[in-house]
């Protein structure tokens, strides 16, 4: 029987965020909006590996520069197993692409989340 | 014998953009700092695979809207086997995090660029 | 008997820009999303009048600088009637919020919009 | 008798922000050139109505992430009249021309603002 | 006897482009705007001397991608006799602080203007 | 005899930041990177002035709102003997380059960081 996208998208953000589901409250139809189409349909599409998009969307969210969604990102990154040194990388990589003041800034709020989730684990 | 800096540069420009290395001639200082720095030291780093170097590098290029470097980079990714279903589905994903726009523009580069290749490769 | 998303994203399309939709070919399921999640779907939203959509639609665009879009959503704006006067004042506006350069490079574009459809009324 | 460009600037300021102008303390000679040249000349211009210049800069403020001015602005929505609704469907719709990151980060923005002005209301 | 304005504006504008100036032709207000407060009263003031205030405009144009400005700037900038060797350094720099792609785009602009120029001088 | 890149970094630090150097603990291959690249080599070149480079480097920071580095990057200012006023008259400047927004956002920055190096004067 198939999944509705509401179903899919409620599995894709618990596999990313685990119980922190939630973050900022939003209005009904942003909320349904973005559980059923960006996370019930486009996370959950073929040709990007969920891992990959993870990773890209962390990409997206330090060169933009948009630390309070780095925050989840990052969390979601490392809930899918990807490791810390490989998120240092990819500042590192991206302090050339989008310049260093990003990158710095990302790694204070990575530093954050991984001490948070480091707290949360024992 | 280890090589040095410039050589591990060239051999990555080559491998990613083969003959067509060069693009913009730039002044004696930025083009040693691109191919030792850049290209002989951050891309050669482990931590990140060639091809998820690649694919982040396209991903804050399309993310940031630089047209003119994204035609060099979705060569680089082409060549690395990179797939243009991975790299249009690369763009629906960044629509949602970056905007319509930026994917819409990508999208046009990617489309010249594959043409121009498909045609190189008769 | 209600329409589909793609039917209302297709009207939606036609009454914006007229016999111009089209623009860049995207790849399905890019189009299919675009088509039914933004123009059949978000712009039919209540809460914002459909010209107020179009304004804040050229708002942003000129703000971000994307001018390969207001080529279309100026085209847009001005099939519902908003005049190039009020355009004018917008990007006057968006000067100072966005700075000079992005409000100069769209008035370049407005005034290429607006010779081709004053071409095109003859 | 015409009002000088800093009666109107105040005006302007007043019907926006009530008692709450003021924000930053600004060097005098940018202060004055905020009072004088932005809120007594540009928001008094014609061609735009003061609702849709409101409008138009809470737009451009969410697009381009500027989540200090979006404080500011926000409130001088609500004191001309604009509806939570009418902001909240705004963000969803820029949601798809700047990214969700902005816009997630300005529904915060503007539930404190809400919820600030609705404590000072009673 | 003080001179207005508009006739500092223009002396600034002859000053930085020569016989260029002009560009886009803007809408009467926004010229007027652009010659008398942008010119005649910002780029006028004291606190940074013209040179620095044309090397801190071009910076800003380079770090936010704003290439038709640039070419406008870069002109300015060599007419205030600022060499090609400092712009060079000054692209050199932002790459680290904006990335790479905006300083090698920003190089595209900066040969073309200082090759059309060399041609004007013959 | 020369000194290495990693002294001439260090140097290049002490001088702009004083006994505040430090900051974000970046992982060691990023501050190592920041030492003798950026601040070692970069920084150490001829072309620009080290004045010009933080004039510029403040002014690239304020265009693109990176509000965390502004804050290092003003008392790098400040320790080179770079004004208040320099700095107010340059967030002016901008302020119709990049937009009102980021200016005034810069100036809190600016405020705070004067308030906290008089402090530390005395």
């Amino acid at each position: 029987m198939p999944e509705s996208r509401a179903e899919k998208g409620m599995a894709t953000l618990r596999r990313l965020f685990g119980s922190s589901v939630g973050g900022t409250p939003l209005p009904p139809a942003f909320a349904q909006m973005t559980v059923e189409h960006l996370f019930g349909e486009v996370w959950q599409r073929p040709g990007l590996a969920l891992e990959e998009r993870s990773l890209v969307t962390c990409a997206v969210l330090v060169a933009l520069g948009r630390e309070a969604e780095q925050k989840i990102h990052f969390r979601g990154a490392r809930n899918l197993g990807i490791s810390r040194e490989k998120l240092d990388e990819l500042l590192l990589h991206i302090a050339h692409y989008a310049g260093w003041p990003v990158a710095v800034s990302a790694l204070r709020v990575l530093d954050e989340v991984w001490r948070t989730m480091d707290g949360e684990a024992k």
